[in-house]
């Protein structure tokens, strides 16, 4: 569980109000693109020229590093896009302006944009936005919330007692390696519901207590820091395919309880390196 | 392509007005259910003592039914839920309230209220509608568009030469028997990206122009009358895998442009019965 504000030692309130402004300039710069590219401009081109997505993905990097060189200047940044900007303040926005791609470029509202902060133990502050159905994801440093059009909602994992009472995500059925893909079909094998195609989202509806694991492989950090803080502070658990860390990224078990957790990594810790 | 409203014979303004009456009928009750049972119900109950998503899909049902009494008493109705029931007028509407439930079920915001209005020959008039995203895609009689939170789009199907450049979707890896899910792997193999986990809203990205090609399998007339309407009406083409009608349901391929569907036909009819 992350740390509450008070005991961390940073200000709580002004960083979430950071990360909020930082989700809200991102929406613009990937809304424009978004199902745009389908209804002319690949057509059009017929060739690569312009690719939508990478710009959308750049120019939404870009308004949030542009936020934090004002708001934050102390504060180290990581970015998909723009890569590592050293810091003093031992703090770390980490950013991924579009996670999801493919599902961008498919126009699925589960592509997202991640923020995360992160001090020297890990992130601590999460926020997984959704800027087609305008759902927010936060979590951390005292909050665990879902702002959506529906209103404002606690995120809470639930808990089952066992994986066949559980709902699994994941994005491709591929999932990695050959060996990912038996660890994951060998836990999907024994749970209630296998779904994929969710993106970021599935970390969401995670934190929501809407489904009970999502598992994963191949990740970078910026792909989970932000998932990590959000689920940590709903009640549930994120760890890698051998109970450690997973803010590096790489290998991820996300879960809802600890019962799941404790059975789906008894599973994936046999998955050779 | 469907008929204009003025070639069919039937009032296509008044029948557009009714469709969406049922939609907006149909969101109050599935909206109620959606993504409460997770925050409660079933972890309370422990037992399946009260199943939500059944609930959910009956009451929009009645909804919608009752709304038809008053408004359309001679259309005859097919509904999931409530079966068959004859009519007088030469039309019928086709109603799944619920398309998607083990979606319903995940919190994912892919399912969706499926409504057509059909004549002997097929669909006439449908809407793909999604509650929590609040969007609606309709088309037939006239009519081919997306009204949504981020205002009101036409629906137009995009060409691709050819598989290489063609994105396909299925809800499910298995999606039916093994020699479907072979001749879904065969068309899938030579496409350029795959995506899964979609359910109806797949539809409504292919009439978008988002995406080419959806292709699936075990399917009931309620689950892709609807479809057929809003891709036709967007350009696109809807069949079974020999290329007949396909809105007696089973094994449906769906199509931006000719191309892509000629192909993919040429794969998927070779799958054995």
């Amino acid at each position: 569980m992350g740390k509450t504000g008070e005991e961390w030692g940073f200000p709580a309130d002004r960083l979430w109000q950071v990360a909020e402004a930082l989700a809200q300039a991102a929406r613009g710069p990937t809304l424009a693109q978004f199902r745009q590219h389908g209804l002319g401009i690949e057509n059009k081109a017929g060739v690569a020229a312009f690719d939508p997505v990478t710009e959308a993905d750049r120019a939404a990097e870009r308004a949030m590093r542009d936020l934090l060189a004002v708001e934050r200047p102390d504060d180290g940044i990581l970015g998909e896009e723009y890569g590592a900007q050293a810091g003093t303040s031992g703090l770390t926005w980490v950013l991924d302006p579009i996670d999801g791609t493919r599902a961008y470029m498919s126009g699925t509202p589960t592509w997202g944009v991640l923020i995360a902060l992160s001090d020297r133990d890990g992130p601590r502050i999460g926020i997984i936005d959704q800027p087609y159905t305008a759902e927010r994801f936060m979590g951390g440093a005292g909050r665990a919330r879902l702002d959506g059009p529906h209103g404002s909602l606690p995120l809470a994992t639930r808990r089952v007692a066992g994986l066949s009472e559980a709902t699994v995500f994941t994005t491709f059925p591929e999932i990695g390696t050959a060996a990912e893909r038996a660890g994951f079909e060998a836990v999907a094998r024994v749970c209630r519901l296998t779904r994929f195609g969710m993106d970021c989202y599935a970390y969401g509806l995670l934190a929501a207590g809407q489904i009970d694991l999502v598992i994963e492989a191949g990740l970078q950090p910026y792909d989970i820091c932000a998932p990590i803080a959000v689920i940590e502070a709903a009640g549930g658990i994120v760890t890698d395919w051998q109970g450690g860390p997973a803010h590096g990224g790489g290998r991820v078990l996300a879960a809802g309880g600890p019962e799941v957790h404790a059975a789906a990594l008894e599973i994936l810790r046999k998955v050779p390196a």
